[in-house]
């Protein structure tokens, strides 16, 4: 059996990506209820909001279903102390250190999994007890790594170095990508962008359309200096790279960036001054569909490709050289 | 049929690069005569050198194989001479417009590949009459696009917008990888870093070994605005990461690369001050074998992976959803 399926007690070892703007009870528990692991982003979420999301994502699927933490949420402690009073079984940290809170995770009965841009934090990860790992790589929309590792090279390089579990994600937008990935070694992936753009995405509507209308050179990772994030190339982003290319200071940087730069663009729809958090693969995606019925073509895709390779491989193993 | 084993009259669709200071008739023709396509890098050769090559590697074997040619080439037209002279039969550009020099080369009975780094330049070397489109991943060593487009991201988008063979570059070291090219849609793939790091490969011993040290986090695009290279991080490339950080303009940066650095670093083994061109895949890279043998290693890997993608599919074609 999938080792990711099994950790998680799911039907299919796909994980749609905790985001935040988008990724509240609806999407989550549309993607459980198909047999994927969905998760609730808490980063964009208060306390009181999160605990709403989790009650209405717990009645909207008996499936599992899961919470991701950013380590570098201020409120961080009043999260945690939510997830496990509601008895969340499945949490996903990122951006911090793994060693941190995933003892006390462990302790109250939960699956732990962190997100890792390299192979040193993937086996401190595995000393630390967690779970599993998500392998991101650099093509990922939002926040990244500074060490700019490609999912292609990633996912092999961590598989190799760990035992416990790996998810890859960064550049997954079809079933291609999914068979691509389990070929390099996962046991299963992570998509966000692509679930990013459904129905039940809490994204704004125009958000949603102009990543369709997205090419695949239309992001950049930017603000390397402050914190390396993915973005749509607009009005915001040229504007940093204004900055950037007069060498301005990092304070200066944060200023110009201020507050709720992402929930302007990703859930209010400003497309000009807007942070627009999104993946590379977003020139991949050009509908707006329902997240079920997406998951079906990710299935349907997926299986194709595998048949494909099957059937047009140009050498078979029972060729011995 | 393979489109690519098709396109060159060859066994198995895998194309080793031309790489400046690594890709010599040794290398070319020991995977020419594997059944791949071995590829002259022109790149590092004055005209008469690269005819000796050319005329060496006829001798060292009866496969095809071709040249690789940088079009920004100083001596552009002396190498196109000798390749016409020479009856070599494939020729792969890069670094320039495929309008240029297709059609004359397509005269000659030439068949013309050129290397893209995104979707739009796919779409004119198809319109300029290439026969087949190179989609080399912002992972690749040496010098690369601006837009930073990953493998994962870019064969999947140039497969769907052209209709010419597609082959897969950058971030492929092994039989997985090569999987997972082909299951983005991917014709064939081309080999550049793991092939470097053979014995036949003409780089330094001292700069193969460095390789097989480096870690995944050992590679950094830079000198983004003169022209973008990944490099091993070495003294040089530490230099010249300090002189962007202080905004040194293009001039200076120039000035501090000069002429020579790839050869002093690659070819003639300075590890300090040498140009150190590698792709980020070489954290992978942990021995120096014989080409042939490490080809017949890539079959082998290849084949096992797609054997256990379709024995482990969680998910098969004749489900019905």
């Amino acid at each position: 059996m999938n080792r990711i399926c099994q950790l998680f007690g799911i039907r299919y070892p796909i994980v749609q990506a905790g985001m935040v703007w988008c990724s509240g009870w609806k999407l989550a528990s549309a993607i459980s209820n198909k047999g994927g692991l969905g998760l609730i982003g808490s980063g964009s979420m208060y306390p009181d909001v999160l605990q709403e999301h989790i009650r209405k994502c717990k009645q909207a699927t008996s499936n599992p279903f899961g919470v991701n933490v950013p380590l570098i949420y201020p409120d961080i402690e009043k999260h945690i102390e939510i997830i496990v009073g509601e008895r969340v079984p499945i949490v996903f940290t990122s951006a911090g250190n793994p060693a941190t809170w995933t003892g006390y995770l462990r302790e109250k009965g939960i699956t732990v999994v962190h997100v890792v841009p390299n192979v040193k934090l993937a086996l401190k990860c595995e000393d630390s007890g967690v779970d599993a790992v998500v392998c991101e790589g650099f093509e990922a929309g939002g926040h990244n790594g500074r060490d700019e590792i490609t999912t292609m090279c990633l996912v092999p390089q961590v598989s190799d170095a760990v035992s416990i579990p790996v998810i890859a994600a960064g550049g997954i937008g079809d079933g291609r990508a999914i068979a691509a990935a389990m070929a390099l070694g996962a046991d299963g992936v992570q998509i966000g962008s692509r679930f990013a753009i459904t129905r039940e995405s809490s994204a704004h509507d125009r958000f949603k359309k102009f990543v369709t209308s997205a090419t695949d050179t239309a992001t950049l990772l930017t603000m390397k200096q402050v914190m390396p994030v993915r973005l749509l190339r607009n009005r915001f982003f040229e504007e940093i790279r204004e900055l950037e290319q007069r060498c301005a200071d990092v304070q200066e940087l944060k200023d110009h960036l201020g507050r709720g730069r992402a929930k302007k663009g990703i859930f209010e729809g400003d497309l000009e001054d807007g942070e627009l958090e999104i993946g590379q693969i977003s020139g991949l995606i050009s509908d707006i569909p329902a997240a079920g019925d997406l998951f079906d073509r990710l299935l349907r895709e997926y299986a194709e490709t595998v048949s494909i390779l099957n059937k047009d491989a140009f050498f078979k193993s029972d060729e011995v050289l």
